[in-house]
């Protein structure tokens, strides 16, 4: 009997290392023909198996696979769309079905966060629920660091490295220009609801090369005296000083500082633009120069800084999904278990898929200092490791040589779908 | 006799690699001490002088000057700061000559764009105008590239080189979400009143990797209508674009599409979230989903992504400064002479001050292509060269290590002066 093919899907926000876990996947499978036949990837997520458009991985040279461990972003293509419960949208999942039966799927890698994990649950459970024999392992991506049980997730390390790196390098050219016009650097960065990525610049100061910081995490309420009390120290003492905001921050009200009262297709509020809402009020209350930049998808999509420790985790994660199908597993996802800080070890582990779905993980409250306003050095030694090491990849003419896959179809054998 | 020490200051907006500059002039100058007597520079620019705030730089090792060639910003603080005309302040001109003449100044390098020429110049003519001894060399710097007879702008091609690279990141991730999620990124770069920086962003796409890229110049008076329809026959081709908005598009009326109503100290528009503007213009017209970032000072002090060639123009600058003034020149400034496009060919070339100051170099027309929205062939040609070759810094921790140096200050032997 020729080995069952293998599903791959990317889903949610996209990040610079969620292909190197593509690759894991593709690479180890092609190893273990036997037990895996083809790899069939979705395009643009989960939306490609319930519209059968499948891509055939084969098609594509191993140069070009591996090349996806320096490409950022989904190279087949994410999705926002989260299946519904079995009960409310019985359809999509005998849709799904009908598809893996026709193109004999028994795998099922669907790499994403926690709206995906909870869509990776439940096709794990189609062989209860609707007697469907497939495995489903789910592969940790996520810029916002907020699935449970592992110890961080593949995407995080390098969006936390980019935002340092950046809050580093605007906070030397702040300090350049403060003696007589920008005394105040705002930077705004991604995180709904926690503030991981608001933490790491922190990063942007060490023992040896001090800079003013004031981190404003979506956990702290926003409190506008406090803010204006604290940047005016520093400004007052430094010279100068960077605000690394969070999208997140919510002031006493509960509302976001800047809602645009968009939604997404999961129901959170699309955000944007709290930097210049926090420039205003450090003019209004203060009257410094400031000056305010917007990261958005430059933050998350910028391999060209990626962080090496997160390149390889993510790589980890798409092997370690494979060879726990090619097990037997079920229902899992792999993890990365920190196994100390100096020197930074790390194994992977596996998690329950039931543990993980729709749970996030907040940032330890001992994470974030008393003050509210930066980290604690147990939030750095959690952070540092993440960061460390840089993976470039090849350039062209000045730019990354980032690869496009062929992304050939496979052939339509059912009919039409509409989702 | 002892030879005649040099005052060396950086001005205006800073770079990623204006710091190259300074470490061509002082290790340049360390080199020929026979002819240059120590190296004091000017704490905040020009104010350091006015004010005998002396940084004595040989208090710095060798090793920290060699790592200025890795360190964005100013390292000696700047400022923006324009000396008056001769006739509406002499007072400043005489107190210059007292902090030359009681420091036995007797080089004078300035690091800056073209107000900074101006000053330069004007203090070139101080033998002339005032009976004190000096040569006054201009060193080029500007990531606007509007310096007039030099090819290029030391500073230039790190930011043309970040903006390349962010936009092709960020396509990369838009491109990946566009099916069920954001179908454009607008990407805000910095330009007043000339689109160089904004051009950079078209080579994002290239030959073998295309792009669907709309650039909003400040040359080109922003039309509504034919922007919405670019955008839209893009997303219907492609499933998505970005666009590059330059901070300095002005509408019809000749006002700034996002103009916050302040003014720098050299009465410059202080612009910035023309970027949001845009955003909602396509919401409002097509209703399309997108994205929005703002570079701001993250592009001009990005040294880990800096270009090779930058950072090696900019220490050719400095050196070639020095070596002017050792020649006896005044008034001068080294400029980048290209030779040739393929292989890319250049060499340090000498302008007349009195030829750069105050001149304000546009793109050529025959750079934007006829719609409007894009780079030509030329523009290419032109741009590549400019951004090729990458000199990353050394990391620590994962952060780059960039130096700091001692910046300790020479004793004052005036009283003070107001500015």
């Amino acid at each position: 009997m020729a080995a069952r093919n293998a599903f791959y899907a990317q889903s949610g926000g996209v990040t610079a290392v969620i292909n190197a876990s593509a690759a894991g996947v593709i690479e180890t499978a092609r190893k273990n023909k036997r037990k895996i036949g083809k790899i069939y990837a979705g395009r643009n997520g989960i939306i490609g198996a319930l519209t059968e458009d499948l891509i055939d991985t084969s098609k594509d040279t191993s140069a070009d696979i591996r090349a996806l461990c320096h490409t950022p972003s989904g190279a087949f293509g994410s999705c926002r769309y989260k299946l519904k419960s079995l009960e409310q949208n019985r359809r999509e999942y005998e849709r799904l079905i009908e598809v893996f039966k026709v193109h004999n799927i028994g795998y099922f890698f669907y790499n994403g966060g926690g709206d995906s994990a909870d869509t990776c649950l439940k096709v794990s459970q189609l062989a209860n629920t609707l007697g469907y024999p497939i495995q489903a392992i789910h592969i940790p991506k996520t810029v916002d660091n907020d699935l449970p049980i592992t110890d961080c997730c593949p995407g995080f390390g390098s969006v936390a490295k980019y935002i340092a790196v950046s809050t580093r390098e605007a906070s030397f050219d702040v300090t350049s220009m403060s003696k007589t016009s920008t005394k105040v650097f705002v930077l705004e960065v991604m995180g709904r609801h926690s503030g991981w990525i608001a933490a790491a610049g922190g990063l942007a100061s060490s023992k040896d090369c001090e800079i003013p910081i004031v981190i404003l995490f979506p956990e702290i309420v926003f409190d506008r005296t406090k803010f204006l009390a604290r940047v005016n120290g520093l400004v007052k003492k430094f010279g100068y000083c960077s605000v690394v905001v969070s999208e997140g921050v919510k002031g006493a009200d509960g509302k976001f500082l800047s809602d645009q009262g968009l939604r997404d297709a999961f129901g959170h509020a699309q955000l944007g633009g709290v930097a210049p809402v926090v420039a205003n009020i450090i003019k209004d209350g203060l009257g410094l120069k400031y000056h305010w930049g917007v990261a958005d998808y430059l933050q998350r999509s910028a391999r060209h800084i990626a962080s090496k420790t997160d390149v390889e985790q993510a790589y980890a994660m798409g092997k370690a999904a494979v060879e726990f199908a090619i097990k037997g597993h079920n229902a899992v996802m792999p993890t990365i278990d920190r196994l100390s800080n100096k020197p930074y070890k790390w194994r992977v582990g596996m998690a329950q898929l039931s543990r993980v779905a729709n749970v996030e993980k907040m940032m330890p409250s001992n994470f974030i200092s008393k003050d509210g306003f930066g980290i604690t050095e147990k939030c750095r030694e959690y952070l540092v490791p993440l960061i460390k090491g840089e993976d470039y990849p090849p350039y062209k003419d000045g730019l990354p040589n980032y690869v496009r896959l062929k992304n050939i179809g496979v052939k339509r054998k059912l009919g039409k779908f509409k989702i």
